[in-house]
């Protein structure tokens, strides 16, 4: 009987939603399967595919299935990329060069230069990281989240790590580098912020302190002078405080390629017949 | 006697580095184990980890050990991430909450505005994808590399699909936007270049037609007029043509936090007393 269960599954093939490019996908969440079971329908969907001319095949597997895996590495499957409660694999059916688009390849962050009007830039000192217990003041930085835009990242991590209240207002300029986390690349935005709130209310966390201190108190810290991309910041901030940098402000677009609006960064000093500042 | 060179192994614990996190990293590479005999040894490295107040562990699982990820799960590991050839896995071992590092949240992609001195643009009609037979000219897209430098990519994807050597000026916006490829998010950037020759050489596999159209023809394009981000992107070209727009220049810097050169995008104009343009 059981026997005769697995004989009608063999028949049967994996359910495949197909994509724009050719290819199919199967999403075994909450269909658990043994490896055996799996295997052979695995065999009898990937020869129907072949058939049909399907090029990259994708198998998103929870990590509850975990032990389907080593079935579908032994068909020729390789992981794509992995997420904490997936791993997500593929497989190039046709003879010709893969066109497999690579993994997410850059993480995103974020220092936010947030500026009172007595020229007081906020601070903050790190209780862990390259920067702990070396005295150095710097601005907040932080990670943007997956789905999160660069602008609300700014003012959420300033929120998090000091209390204090802010509006993005412009990008002024960001660095990318390579190598950063487990060979990934960083892309990292410093971001211009007003602040609306200044009573400072530090994360314990993650802050050893926390101030408003005068911007030149900040940019003459011998770290910052001796540091090569912080100098150049540095400048940038001191020229945008003297009206004579203009970053790029974010600017919402309706778009049909998103159910979502997205923002395009851009120098909107054009807007106003060529000024520099806006 | 096989017996008890299992139970010789049990006492021993994984080789694992240290890292600046409080945490280890397990390399599995080229060690294989029977998945008995790993899941003792891991058992027994993750009590002495423990005790030694250890916090992340982290164990890299190269794809020809596949067999090991089912007894790393049993214990409490989850993905972290994965790349075609291995799996990393992690577990936090503290009461205290995690504080593990995201992956890679982006992938990043480049459009390429090439204008020649007669105000022509380098456009193309793709092969595939969303704009497949649809006659749309667009410009130049594509993705960048692990590893690779934005103005790099550029110069890159106009010479593979056109056969153009082109040179990078500036970043003349950028648009991010989420849930574009598996959940992740994108960050597209459009670049300037300056063309260094002008015969089309197009790349057959990908490029339907390429070929120097009047850029007014191009942004003329019901398409592009249509498409509110298209249509900005077009306004910025337009406005860069006629002098009027500053983007963010690539500038190299040095860092004590990479082994290379890495490059700083701002808007250089500033060095140049605060003109609008360099």
């Amino acid at each position: 009987m059981a026997k005769e269960k697995e004989m009608e599954q063999v028949d049967r093939i994996l359910a495949a939603k197909e994509d724009d490019y050719g290819g199919v996908t199967v999403d075994m969440t909450n269909e658990p399967l043994e490896p055996s079971v799996f295997a052979s329908l695995l065999r009898a969907s990937l020869s129907h595919w072949r058939q049909q001319g399907k090029r990259g095949v994708w198998i998103k597997l929870p990590i509850e299935l975990v032990t389907l895996i080593e079935p579908a590495v032994k068909e020729g499957f390789y992981y794509h990329h992995a997420e904490p409660k997936y791993v997500m694999l593929v497989s190039w059916l046709p003879g010709t060069a893969n066109t497999i688009p690579a993994n997410a390849t850059h993480r995103v962050g974020i220092g936010a230069f947030v500026l009172n009007e007595r020229n007081e830039v906020l601070v903050v000192q790190e209780k862990s990281g390259r920067f702990r217990g070396t005295g150095v003041w710097k601005f907040p930085t932080g990670v943007v989240d997956e789905g999160e835009d660069i602008c609300d990242a700014a003012v959420r991590e300033v929120k998090e790590e000091t209390g204090v209240d802010a509006k993005f207002i412009e990008i002024l300029a960001f660095r990318q580098s390579h190598k950063s986390f487990f060979d990934k690349s960083d892309l990292f935005f410093v971001c211009m912020l007003q602040p609306l709130s200044f009573d400072i209310q530090k994360q314990d966390a993650e802050i050893e302190a926390a101030e408003w201190m005068p911007f030149e108190q900040y940019a003459a810290q011998p770290f910052v002078q001796g540091h090569d991309l912080l100098k150049y910041i540095a400048d940038i901030c001191s020229a945008k405080m003297e009206g004579r940098y203009t970053g790029f402000s974010s600017v919402p677009t309706v778009t049909s390629f998103s159910a979502k609006n997205t923002y395009l960064y851009m120098n909107t000093s054009v807007r106003t017949a060529g000024g520099n500042d806006p």
